[in-house]
């Protein structure tokens, strides 16, 4: 079922998931396209983003953003043409990227969270990936929190998605040893030959530890974590005295319906933290880096242009088919940024 | 059992402490008094300080300084005299401050780690307390990683201690809202009464939760962490977005021989810190801030003179009381800067 000019497909919240979402937790309708009023646009979605975060507002539980409401429509960022305008400074036809968008063929946006794009851009789905939320991601963690150093070693957990590649990428530009954790030996070895990082380790590897440990034989100095759970298990022994751990996601336990059993590790974490000097911090990239997306873009935009910084996409074709890809996205089946094409 | 000028009394580490230290864990010895060579100076220590990371320093758990080594003199920051001098820039007669000294009656010194002090001042054990290793550990992790903004609210642990009175009492000359944790409710009206804190919340109430979240309606925007344990605990839930963690010591944590029971905290921690945005920053203080000291003294030095910064002192008579004043300090019987006087 494609995109039409009269319907809107929405993909609804239907229930909060208990651990894994499944085909059940989602729904979609059909809605009358809304009309514009003063200070607003209409956006026809083209490319939707799946990210791990969108686990987060499915849930109820406290967190930095409300929760999606039960029968409200799934958000997500989009790259999206203007329909019609009535808001100053966009006109029918301009290509956009809205953050603030949804799992729906069409938004309706007063502007906030929008950034222009290039109409003859080549590629509009990188706006959702290398050039958006999860490449501004990495780009910022790494470099205003990890601030690493011409030699240090870097460790990024799902080293092929769309913010470990940024972060092993840069950290190479930046004269890092590199080492990636991923799912397989397909992906690992997409991390090194492809990427061009110094190792990489399948975190499905019963002896992931010793291994991150060879190939880590001066320590980590920056762990930039968007994983969680085994691998900082991994991590944590080889963290090196002030060392600098940017923490943006944690996708391993973002399912999980209770507290694992114990002991309770929370004092050793913090004595850890203590005896080697370490800072952590989480951070939500547009909530703490807002201001400095366009300097980003300036920054990235040549070198994915130049090849310095690659870019591997996980294109799924319909809307219809986000909640299954969605649902693959936390499993860790995707291979690459996972996007949907909702419409050309 | 007084100073003399021809015995070195000397505390030793005779076993290391399972659990809590006991008097058998140490042990006095008389050594002649050490000669001086080339690029020496000989120290007649006249205070000694007495500080909780010296647990740390007892067992042999991997940790930011090496352990003194069983049957090795204890290690801990002196107020001292030079006696005899082979080392350019120092006289007999000089006062000084040395971090690298020992519990004992004479310290031999190659001058790392000493600062030299006014001969004249008035209290030189202040050197130990609120000019010193504390008092600066207090100073740089307020200011350096907690950042606080005015009319932000700042919590702080062992309240009554050397770090904690520094905090909360810089905290207030900054324009924040204080409220400490201390052991009983003379430390707690003695921290509002003439520290100048808004509140103090005694960690042996049952509700201690309650009384903390009712203290702090705004949240809590910096917690400085001395003491872990219970009281992190209650603090957790009450970190505002955002939040600075400075970590300098984990005093309820540092007997303990084995970790708690489950659930395992560790990725609760995490999921707080990522959805908080909260930046948590562990920090020795002559590692990360060594370079610093100058300037801290600068500061701190009119601050104390002119009453801005109150001092509170416990003193303890005799190097041959120092295991038991030790023993007390990890147990919170102390009230103020723990110090022994060792000779006139």
């Amino acid at each position: 079922m494609p995109q039409t000019s009269d319907i809107n497909r929405q993909i609804l919240l239907e229930s909060r998931p208990v651990g894994a979402p499944t085909q059940a937790n989602f729904r979609m309708v059909e809605t009358p396209v809304p009309t514009v009023q003063a200070g607003q646009m209409l956006l026809r979605n083209r490319w939707m983003s799946l990210d791990p975060y969108m686990r987060g507002r499915m849930s109820d539980a406290k967190s930095y953003a409300d929760p999606v409401p039960v029968g409200g429509v799934m958000t997500c960022g989009t790259v999206s043409e203007v329909v019609s305008s009535q808001l100053e400074g966009y006109a029918a036809g301009d290509l956009v990227m809205c953050f603030a968008s949804g799992w729906q063929d069409y938004t309706l946006s007063d502007g906030s969270m929008v950034f222009r794009l290039d109409r003859n851009m080549a590629e509009p789905s990188q706006a959702l990936g290398v050039l958006g939320m999860p490449g501004f991601t990495g780009y910022m963690g790494l470099t205003d929190i990890g601030q690493p150093k011409v030699g240090e070693t870097v460790v990024v957990g799902a080293a092929t998605g769309p913010v470990g590649t940024v972060v092993g990428q840069v950290a190479k530009v930046l004269g890092c040893q590199v080492v990636g954790v991923a799912g397989g030996a397909e992906k690992c070895e997409y991390a090194v030959k492809e990427l061009g990082f110094d190792a990489c380790i399948d975190h499905k590897d019963p002896a992931l530890a010793e291994k991150l440990a060879a190939a880590c034989p001066k320590g980590i100095d920056v762990y930039f974590e968007n994983v969680g759970g085994k691998v900082f298990d991994a991590v944590m022994p080889l963290l090196n005295a002030h060392a600098r751990v940017p923490l943006c996601g944690l996708i391993a336990q973002y399912n999980a319906t209770s507290l694992p059993e114990g002991p309770d590790r929370l004092p050793q974490l913090m004595r850890l933290m203590l005896s080697q000097r370490i800072r952590m911090q989480g951070f939500i990239i547009f909530d703490n880096y807002g201001h400095c997306y366009p300097d980003f873009l300036k920054t990235m935009t040549p070198w994915v242009a130049e090849g310095r910084v690659r870019v591997k996409e996980d294109r799924v074709e319909g809307l219809e088919n986000a909640p299954d890809a969605f649902i693959g996205l936390l499993e860790g089946k995707n291979f690459g940024k996972l996007v949907v094409k909702i419409a050309d």
